[in-house]
């Protein structure tokens, strides 16, 4: 996978920002660990995401290109698709619940999206998104379950390792399992020795329990604040994750606003919650991490500033 | 006063930061402007007064320096006087209105300073720092209008110059008129035709009363949510001010506040409210700044997340 994840990385970076890492003094303190931030929140559109997608879709051949992608995802997948596809000048459709924030659809819509809307549910979302794919011959990305997606989120990972080759960690959040999944591969093949922990909302731990049962399973009901995560890990990403993951460490939601806290105050940067749940799951494990030179990636960055958990 | 900026920097540099400059395509198109961010939001203690206060122990003689510093102040100065001196191991005096917020205390105290409480009015400030100056021997600092401090605050618009030497424009806040001062003897000598503009709050706007007027104005009653700005033009940074600013540009609070979001959504950036009013007088007063290449100084981040004005 090297060397698809270095031709990953060449084919995307003329339309990614090489996000800076950035150290804290204080944290480094607090944690008992040397910590390296992969700050993901200053990606175009706010979220590695945009990795993904980019790859997803040069990926096309130009005629598949031509007639679009469609994938339905109310988060930041949406606008990454949306964005992804007009820098290369393709058309997007994005399914969308109709009971979406209304602020979600304004940015898919701002980056160029064609927003199809739909009932509430995971089944109308889907067949949505098929009909829309038989109608126009538009391709179906998957947000996170897929290999193009998951090769393009592990090159902020690779960009990481690329400043920091003798990494002993990388603590990603895990979610949907695509940046995991691609920090894992970029950690076998540019790390060193580095290992992959990922972080994960006590509430939504399908990863956690997928990883001990060795099979795919779902999340009970419940919610999180670290929206972003409410996902359940897909059947490419799984094998990679089982295979790949040094452990993963579950959070609650008291403390990933403590993380998320601390990042906003000592670091001066804008995180999403599913952003600190890394660094939570380093607090939370100081015994692990202690010492030893670890890599956070900071996934995201888009919150709604009205609607924060201080 | 070349000299002695590039002398200040010099000597301060060892304990700063150098902290970056960030641009943003969004904040470009919505300013018609092409904006470079100074990120003293990120210095050291979280503001660039940290500058500043370095400068002025640093000058000390010896045995000023074994007698230590003192200041009257319950904002960012008292935290920068307080790790400044800690870094260079100096007693640091802060006198604190006995009811200045919990969380200030503390900080001054994580860093270091030994907090002397006083009666809440200025005169009770200036007589305690009196004393324990006649005290201790310790030599009064003041937060902005004092030449080494001045000195200190214009290294960062040095920086950014230097990055940058053909700005056209500098905008900074003007609160106590050590950063804009600072910023003033910067463009002169390390710019090419680089003028400054303030921007100010308009419920205390003392500096553009003062500049319209020739002599120093005070400030009537008031409030912003500007808080670091809620201080007077002194008698050294105000000929300096006089003669070299361009234009001040007054804010609304609302105004600060939509600003203050632009660059906490658009830049996934934290700053304090004072930080925004600079680019507020930019959104205020595009026609001076369109397609000019201007340089904002984003003074801080020291922020209370709990009271937020989102």
């Amino acid at each position: 996978m090297k060397e698809e994840l270095s031709s990953t990385h060449f084919r995307i970076l003329p339309y990614i920002h090489r996000t800076p890492v950035l150290t804290s003094q204080i944290l480094n303190a607090l944690t008992g660990a040397d910590l390296y931030f992969k700050c993901e929140n200053f990606q175009r559109m706010g979220a590695f995401k945009m990795r993904g997608a980019l790859n997803a879709i040069m990926q096309l051949r130009p005629d598949q290109k031509q007639k679009g992608v469609v994938t339905h995802s109310s988060g930041n997948f949406a606008q990454a698709l949306a964005l992804a596809a007009r820098s290369l000048e393709v058309p997007a459709f994005i399914v969308m619940p109709e009971n979406a924030p209304q602020v979600k659809k304004e940015a898919v819509n701002a980056y160029g999206g064609i927003i199809v809307e739909c009932a509430p549910t995971l089944q109308a979302r889907e067949e949505t998104a098929a009909r829309i794919a038989a109608d126009t011959g538009a391709t179906f990305v998957h947000p996170s379950d897929d290999l193009s997606v998951i090769l393009g989120q592990g090159t902020a990972a690779k960009e990481l390792l690329e400043l920091h080759p003798n990494l002993e960690y990388i603590v990603t959040p895990v979610g949907g399992g695509g940046l995991v999944a691609g920090s894992i591969l970029a950690a076998q093949h540019y790390g060193t020795t580095c290992k992959v922990v990922g972080g994960e909302p006590e509430t939504m731990d399908d990863a956690y329990r997928s990883v001990k049962s060795g099979q795919i399973e779902s999340n009970l009901s419940g919610d999180t604040i670290a929206d972003g995560l409410k996902t359940q890990l897909g059947k490419i990403n799984f094998p990679i994750i089982q295979a790949g993951i040094a452990e993963i460490v579950r959070v609650s939601d008291q403390e990933i606003i403590a993380a998320m806290r601390l990042i906003w105050e000592r670091m001066k940067i804008v995180v999403e919650a599913s952003s600190a749940v890394a660094l939570a799951a380093v607090l939370k494990r100081k015994e692990i991490f202690a010492g030893k030179k670890t890599g956070i990636i900071l996934s995201g960055g888009n919150v709604d500033l009205s609607k924060l958990p201080f």
